[in-house]
């Protein structure tokens, strides 16, 4: 599956699996498809339709099924419609078979009841893990760990500690770091398996374990925790407790997701729209989705129109005044936004800190200023020629100087205000933002103008 | 270092650092620091001043300094001035103990003949492996790979797979996959070293290895690499060249970066602006990242204040209309923005491709006729209301109307035909769609008004 062959070869691969599953030819049909990488799997199963689905729930065991729905997506509606197509028993024990963090994932997307109905006839063992990860809060360090994780004591050697790592490493989720607890279940030390391989046999794990162990509570915000693991490069995290007991562990696959949910989200904030990733939704759909938001902007709208409309009476006088009004508030609303994009940027990365904020808006001020001053010096060259008026020139270009300078300073301030107050600055400021700078450009341009023209 | 215990903690020990190095009490240093993990190690090099790290440099071997130099972050300036800092024969010996594929991404921020000086005095083995990776073109998976990988043959025991795997354990950037070649070097297979330790010693590579093995070749654009470890949950991917030879493999702590790094420059060019990483600038400087954006956006507006210059015949009769503009090109706008967002990201996330073109145009096209009525008919409504005119409330209502439909779909299409003339979508499209829509909205607006008015 290199290259370009690629897509051809999965499509040649594709059309034999179908061939094999419609013409029940079930033992070639296994050999073929377990062979592939149970993304591709999961790839295949959502293309195919209702009918084929019924037959691959025949074909495959439910713990084959596990693998295959670990990599299935999480798409709400879409889960729902294989879930029902399955024989209860066989989707419980499905998620008894998956790893618990995977499980939780889909069941998050249920109803409650349905979610209970699932953990009654599940093993029990399964149930019990994945009852105790259902009660951690969404976007915790908690709600996204696994329980599968490897542990082992100080005071045993290599030798069985490889032993162990063996016996668990069919069902761990991953056997690259071993973690040493105490009696109390403390976690005291960890291990990667390139220390334990490249070690003597009898070495105490005491001797060798790493005893700084940077480990998250279950509550810490699962994005501190992605930011940590990528700083450190880790495969996975610890996970303790408030006791500091070891209650599970965070893989580096989980934490890309974060890491990718956590961008797009203040991508599509900041286009003020709600997702941006589906494509295959109805115009129906993805207008309901975007409505509330153009609804909002529409009476912030009428805000700025009542505002011009106070200077009815100047725009009578002088109708050129009307000219400029978008260009005035559409220079403060670009660098509002450019203010506005460090900000958050900076306040979901963690670049931006207690310590930084004074730092951040006297640097913006100062950038404001500049920016400022340069526009306004061209719209004031650019407009007393074009409109032969040097007044009308020095007019706008002031106006436009005193909004970007305001802008760039409401486009620091009111994300970080936002964030004071524990509002994600990401998800009211765009839209925000631009309506402020779009009502002070104006009182700024027609206050100026009254002032200079009455 | 668990939760909040560690900044304090972090504090004390950077406090009894710096006190050991500038005492000259090595040994404690060494202790001390050596136990930090290179990230740590490397946020306490970035934060003491010349003198210190003058110290630092002669307390650490190059091998130790290397550790610490790949975590240090790639700010061009700050690397020139650690560099110049050392002595050059340190720093080549440095340069060798580093991962080839970090040590290419810091010597990528040099002048090319900084960097051949550097080849000159380093160890030989070394500097061709660097200079091989140093061909690759940016942004390729070859120029993010690393040729630090295991490979072994397929008739070969795990027992002996795992000698090699012991012994290259040290210098090998990840030991969790090994790759399979035959002798042409060619990969054949892969197995991960779970598959290994599971496996009864005398089993044959052959046996047990997985055969379908997904890679990429050394053109591959990084995004695209990024994308696939991400959906096949992988630890590394292999890199093949034209003839299908194994040259090297990417590991999942560079595709994190890889991933980041594109999600933040579609979000700093939506906001139009170069980059939004960096706190510590001058005003100054981020004046001069921004303005060259805001200018081409107030030549932009200058076309807009042309355009309604056209129509000021009609606004010296009717001066009410002016107060209508910014609300009708502000929403436009936002349409725009919202469509553009949809687009550039799943341009971006290879979600849109050209059998999705037309899906996509025709469900926008839908997206945009619902939102444009539901909008245009409030705005009616509400204006009609207002100012007590309902042929001002139809007219502001049927240019919301038209205004949305059109910049829905120029938000859509400009992304799109950017994208076919191989023009990165997220770059120019941001300022243009809003001039665009600007441009069409005002149009609308004022042809309806002089029609109407006439």
């Amino acid at each position: 599956m290199t290259g370009l062959t690629n897509e051809k070869e999965n499509q040649i691969i594709e059309r034999s699996l179908i061939k094999y599953l419609r013409e029940n030819q079930v033992k070639q049909f296994r050999e073929e498809f377990l062979e592939l990488h149970p993304y591709d799997q999961a790839s295949f199963f959502s293309e195919i339709d209702e009918q084929d689905r019924h037959l691959l729930y025949h074909y495959l065991s439910p713990k084959e099924m596990a693998e295959l729905f670990e990599n299935v997506g999480l798409e709400k509606e879409q889960i729902q419609v294989y879930l029902s197509e399955m024989d209860p028993n066989y989707a419980a024990d499905m998620f008894s078979n998956m790893y618990a963090d995977d499980a939780v994932d889909v069941l998050n997307e249920l109803d409650k009841d349905q979610v209970a109905r699932f953990l009654k006839i599940m093993d029990k063992d399964a149930a019990n893990e994945i009852k105790d990860l259902l009660h951690y809060e969404e976007y915790t360090a908690g709600s996204i760990m696994t329980t599968e994780y490897i542990k082992i004591e100080a005071n045993q050697t290599v030798r069985s500690a490889m032993y162990i790592l063996k016996k668990e490493a069919p069902t761990a989720e991953t056997i690259y770091y071993v973690y040493v607890v105490d009696q109390d279940e403390k976690l005291v030390g960890v291990l990667s398996l390139r220390d334990l391989i490249i070690s003597d046999d009898d070495t105490m794990i005491s001797e060798i374990m790493y005893e700084r162990v940077v480990s998250v509570s279950v509550s810490t915000d699962q994005e501190e925790a992605a930011r940590m693991m990528k700083d450190y490069d880790f495969l996975a995290l610890p996970v303790v407790d408030d006791t500091e007991r070891l209650v599970g562990i965070i893989t580096v696959d989980d934490i890309i997701d974060v890491l990718e949910e956590e961008a797009s989200e203040d991508y599509s904030k900041f286009a003020a729209i709600s997702d941006v990733d589906i494509l295959d939704r109805s115009p129906l759909a993805a207008a309901k989705k975007r409505l509330p938001w153009l609804i909002i902007l529409l009476f912030l709208g009428m805000m700025t129109a009542s505002l011009i409309g106070i200077f009815e009476a100047t725009l009578e006088k002088v109708a050129v005044l009307a000219i400029f009004i978008p260009l005035i508030a559409g220079m403060a609303g670009n660098s509002g936004t450019q203010a506005l994009a460090v900000a958050v940027r900076g306040i979901s990365t963690g670049e931006i800190q207690k310590e930084t904020v004074q730092k951040l808006v006297a640097r913006e001020a100062g950038t404001g200023f500049i920016t400022g001053l340069t526009c306004g010096l061209i719209v004031m060259i650019l407009v007393s020629i074009w409109q032969n008026n040097v007044g009308l020139g020095i007019l706008v270009g002031i106006s436009i100087a005193g909004s970007l300078f305001v802008a760039t300073l409401a486009g620091t301030l009111v994300p970080l205000i936002m964030h004071k107050f524990k509002i994600d600055p990401a998800v009211a400021s765009g839209p925000f933002i631009t309506t402020i700078n779009d009502l002070i450009s104006i009182l700024i341009y027609f206050g100026l103008a009254s002032i200079l023209i009455l």
